[in-house]
């Protein structure tokens, strides 16, 4: 057996295989069963190559075997370049040898139909059986720039073959995986791999990444997805990416209604609510990329390994008007501006007048007659302004011939007294010159706004990776799953014995009970049908509000029981609610889905048309506690009405943020049972007086 | 006297000069005033160069003039390169000789304090005295590569000189105008001018961008501007534009809180409100620029002249993934990935079984095996498709040699039969085959987001360009300009002269005839208390609602009455308003605003939250008619209350309208006397019934 260069599980043994087979291969350099071995050939793979073809004793220079059994020895990485209905028995020729994993290039399976998903069954059953990893299949495979390994036939290396360095790119598209290769190599990033993972019929998404974060030598993953299909090995790997400080950066398409189609259509996976998954990764501290572009920057950036908790951003100009736009750039994404110290400013003001030496720190042209100011401000902003990163934006003076020199000194020495802080320059100039910056310790973009984007996300990073554990869920004892639709009273006892408190309420079967209940709870009341068989009471006319009076009671009683009764002849009818009829309260909703990828989700918002035309709502994976819930409660657009606004009363935030979290809490536990729970409205009280449901819907899973 | 290339008016003078006097000459083709000299020559400048320095005969080799008056002639253009306190005479001089511009680069007037503000305005007196016009001061200057006048000393062209070409640059930042001038060149975009505007003492940013509307050389205008000094020039210039077809791209910086002060500390001038510049830009079809590449990207496409009225994008890809990549980037952007033909579709499925030939229309790699296939997509997505502009993504594909030849083959062929679409392509590939492409006919982008924007910015020139003229706005006829604050009732009296509704309602000012109203206009009926020294009655409990007897009538009166002798001593009260109380309507805000850039301004919006906290508000200039009054209503994320949400009845939106596009009217009409005008709320009731303002306030101006 091979000794591995990181043998530490045997996911690394596929970035690092000791020989691989090329089943399907080919003498042409451009065929697909070609390209692999063209590829490692040039590249000086240090392992094996074997490739295996009936026809020909010689592929490409190397000796070739006529079948699999014929091999040498036991390949730790099989590449399958055959076609579809040639891959069943290769799979299990290799399986029985012992072979560690298998890279299936070829198309026709579950991408193409209903017969090619059970071809594709049949084959993971086979390695399986073996205990054989599988790659794809319809997958352009996967590449290690630091060994040389391609078992891969993307065609983007023709542009230039990827740099060695610390990236991993991952990539559910066969396509877009290739054109970001291309562009890690234009743009000097360095790769410790590049994954295409196809239809993950076996090795998914998630697990790759998990390889990465085991991968000493992969600092930052880059990640392109179309559709998760196993959240949890997702969730699980994007958890320990965080816990070892590697920085995750995702763009994940599919958010708009075609795009969504599209991406379904394409991979047949489900794309999912595009707000929950920005939920589900911004818990994990993952950048959501808005473009290939914010990608790389963004792991380009991340490869320096400084990730400041500090928003603050020092900035340093020689541009007023770039002054602005990186203010203007920073505010959105939650970068603060701080200003220097006074003590700071003053100086900086005594030393040039015209200075601006607030932040940004503006030196304006002056320090072209004496390049001495741009590094005494610079000074300044590093050891005075205690930022948690810095931006110089120092445009063509840092790389024309009259200024770069003498600016580049100034800047390197305050760098080599501060190598460990994030600082990123704005500038144009030569590839030659923004090498040597770049090799002085900065990180280089050409555009303002991008540093700043790319910035933004460091500090994402930094919060992520220094996030305190989080508070407990509450435990939940002696609630037992709800196995039979639960009618309105029956849901809020139901929720009560959760701790989510409901409004107070009597069921009354008559309308003596009624006008009784009504006065114990005292008028207004509401009255509303009850009945496990209508879920939307509204909907019948089935909810009576401001009923004022025992006579109005008495006949809103029977106007109910009757409106119901015509309205669905077959319902069972279990009474009539009454209700004390809370006011003064600001309206919320609070909602529960099991989501198909990611499991249990809470969701919470403002009630009414905030929800339904503003679609102000936020969403968390279940379970969580309260201190989650008050995070989410305080992020919605509309929260100052919660909070206060305009001479408002502030609600009772920490009762909503007991019942969401309550909610999430019931929405994990019985996630085989409960497929959805609306709360709406929830009634949030002012200050001290609580929150209640005023309304419950539980939908039971069907079995 | 000079020919001149272009004669057109004075402006083009100054894109052209016949000669040019250097006052401040150095020669030293690093200094301020050796620069412009050294580029000139460099640059082969046709006209006359004459260096204007008291101690030397010669400058840079050219023959030097000790003084103005010395001059062999009368200089097109001066360029002023002395310290301020020389400017005065500099400037006398070249007035009294005849000079017809001055680019003063000299910094030290306005932007320096007020004793420079005094310095600027003597000087600005001067010229004027002799007709001559001034850029600057505080200018970086300005240039033309088509014949290498170079009246600036902008250090950037040391990394290359601009090319020549159809985009004008104009900048109000000396050193963010030349960073966007390096820009220029390093992504082959040619300029026919590139102007710094310095701190316009006398030629606006308006001023040079209508010259650039005059200039036939230039197609394209690129403006970055940190705050607009001159509204109603820079409006001017920009419908000329409009009705010239010459789109207008502009970076209008200073959103952000920070940015917006450090815009103000930069340029002295007012950055005022950025939605209502969002809003006036928008009116003349300007795109605004997120950034500076979207900026250069939007330049660089529009360069073809091509500007789609129809939103529609057919989108041609090789890779699923980018096909929802540029989904998700074309919906927010408003451009529609509608569906290719039914029959078209069957076509391309018949050809291509696994393609996906909807829109995005997606050959898959298998095209790599037939290019003949993409090329018939190709047609079919041009030919059959309807589309208004057209978006390939063929990533490396395009690029690499094993493909690309055959790929632009059948790209070329396509193109060659319609040259008059806007097609744009997103690929990698080395800058040769880049340049190939381009002149083949296609724009080139290496990224699809970057693509999508560039596209949809085509498209709202496009809608810009083609416009019908819009609705006249009413005209009001016997309304008498305030000259006296207005109490509310007054208030309303005016309003309602000019065709806007009020609630029907009495002023009282005895209790007595407070009731006899109340009994007229039919309860329940809301109290205000009338005074001109009152505008914000709630304030003081001077309202109130739901008064629903006469006996309540009668002692609601005195409470008024009492509160607001307590409240404000020595308010005028003129009594109290009784008004009938709306119900079932929706709480609208209509408002009123005279901007100092761009004069008066009206906003519309959704009442109570939706303005307090989303600031849910549209603004429009005014004067204008109903039809930009129901754009602007519907243009709201609120809109679908008012269009009948969720079962909600839809609300008189054509008596909204009629409402704000007349308060526009009066807005523009009484722009001298009135400052403000709040209605607040209008109430819309349903369709049919009308729209009334329950409250309005009518702010005199100060004199």
């Amino acid at each position: 057996m091979t000794e591995f260069v990181i043998p530490r599980s045997a996911l690394q043994k596929i970035l690092s295989p000791g020989s691989v087979a090329v089943i399907g291969a080919s003498d042409d350099p451009f065929r697909i069963g070609g390209r692999p071995i063209g590829y490692m050939l040039s590249q000086g793979f240090q392992g094996q190559i074997w490739p295996v073809n009936p026809t020909r004793p010689q592929v490409q220079g190397l000796t070739s075997y006529a079948s699999i059994d014929a091999l040498p020895g036991v390949p730790d990485v099989a590449v399958v370049a055959v076609a579809a209905s040639g891959v069943l028995p290769v799979i299990e020729s290799l399986g029985q040898r012992g072979t560690g994993a298998a890279i299936v290039f070829s198309a026709g399976f579950a991408e193409a139909g209903p017969q090619g998903a059970l071809l594709e069954q049949e084959m993971v059953a086979s390695a399986r059986r073996h205990g054989m990893r599988i790659l794809g299949p319809n997958s352009l495979g996967m590449l290690n720039p630091r060994n040389g390994f391609y078992g891969s036939f993307v065609s983007s290396v023709e542009l230039g073959f990827p740099l060695s360095g610390q990236v991993a790119v991952l990539s559910q598209s066969g396509a877009y995986g290739g054109h970001i290769l291309a562009l890690t190599r234009a743009r000097g990033i360095g790769l410790s791999a590049c994954v295409m993972t196809g239809n993950e019929c076996d090795l998914s998404l998630g697990e790759m990444i998990q390889a990465m974060v085991e991968d000493d030598q992969t600092h930052v993953i880059a990640v392109y997805s179309e559709g998760i299909r196993d959240g949890a090995s997702l969730m699980q790997a994007l958890e320990a990416a965080r816990l070892a400080h590697k920085p995750v950066v995702m763009m994940k398409v599919g958010s708009s209604e075609i795009g969504s189609a599209a991406a379904q259509s394409h991979t047949a996976s489900i794309a999912g609510n595009d707000a929950i998954t920005d939920a589900v990764l911004a818990e994990f501290g993952v950048v959501r990329a808005t473009s290939t572009e914010h990608m790389l920057d963004v792991a380009r950036l991340a490869t320096r390994r400084v990730f400041p908790v500090s928003n603050s951003l020092g900035v340093l100009t020689v541009s007023g008007g770039a002054g602005v736009i990186i203010s203007d750039a920073a505010e959105p994404l939650g970068l603060a501006l701080t200003e220097m110290p006074q003590a700071s400013q003053e100086r900086l003001k005594a030393m040039l007048p015209f200075a601006s030496p607030r932040n940004p720190v503006d030196t304006t042209a002056q320090f072209l007659n004496d390049m001495s100011l741009l590094g005494q401000f610079t000074d300044a902003v590093v050891e005075e302004g205690n930022y948690g990163s810095l931006l110089g934006f120092f445009t063509y003076t840092a790389g024309t011939p009259s200024t770069a020199p003498k600016l580049r000194k100034e800047l390197k020495r305050v760098r080599e007294k501060h190598p460990d802080r994030l600082f990123v320059l704005s500038l144009l100039a030569t590839p030659e010159w923004v090498q040597t910056y770049e090799d002085d310790g900065f990180t280089v973009f050409e555009d303002p706004h991008r540093a700043v984007a790319a910035i933004a996300a460091m500090h994402t990073f930094g919060c992520a990776f220094a996030r305190a554990p989080r508070q407990a869920a509450p435990s939940l004892q002696g609630l037992h799953a709800p196995d039979t639709p639960l009618n309105e009273a029956q849901a809020k006892h139901w929720l009560g014995q959760a701790g989510i408190q409901c409004a107070p309420e009597a069921v009354c079967l008559g309308a003596d009970a009624a006008v009784e209940a009504a006065q114990r709870l005292g008028f207004p009341v509401v009255l509303k049908i009850v009945s496990p068989d209508i879920l939307h009471k509204s909907e019948i006319g089935g909810v009576l509000l401001d009923v004022a009076s025992a006579e109005q009671v008495r006949a809103g009683f029977d106007t109910l029981m009757s409106r119901a009764r015509t309205a669905v002849p077959h319902a069972r009818l279990d009474g009539v609610l009454v209700a004390r009829q809370l006011s003064g309260g600001v309206e919320c909703i609070m909602g529960l889905t099991q989501d198909p990828v990611f499991g249990p989700v809470a969701m919470f918002g403002l009630g009414g048309i905030f929800v339904e035309v503003l679609k102000d709502v936020v969403f968390h994976r279940c379970p969580f506690g309260p201190d989650v819930a008050e995070t989410m409660i305080r992020s919605i657009r509309g929260a100052p009405l919660l909070l206060g606004a305009r001479g408002r009363a502030p609600v009772d935030i920490a009762a909503l943020a007991q019942m969401l979290s309550r909610l999430s809490v019931v929405g994990d536990l019985y996630r085989d049972q409960v497929q959805a729970i609306d709360l709406n409205p929830v009634l949030a009280m002012p200050q001290g007086q609580g929150a209640y449901a005023v309304d419950a819907v539980v939908e039971i899973k069907t079995q």
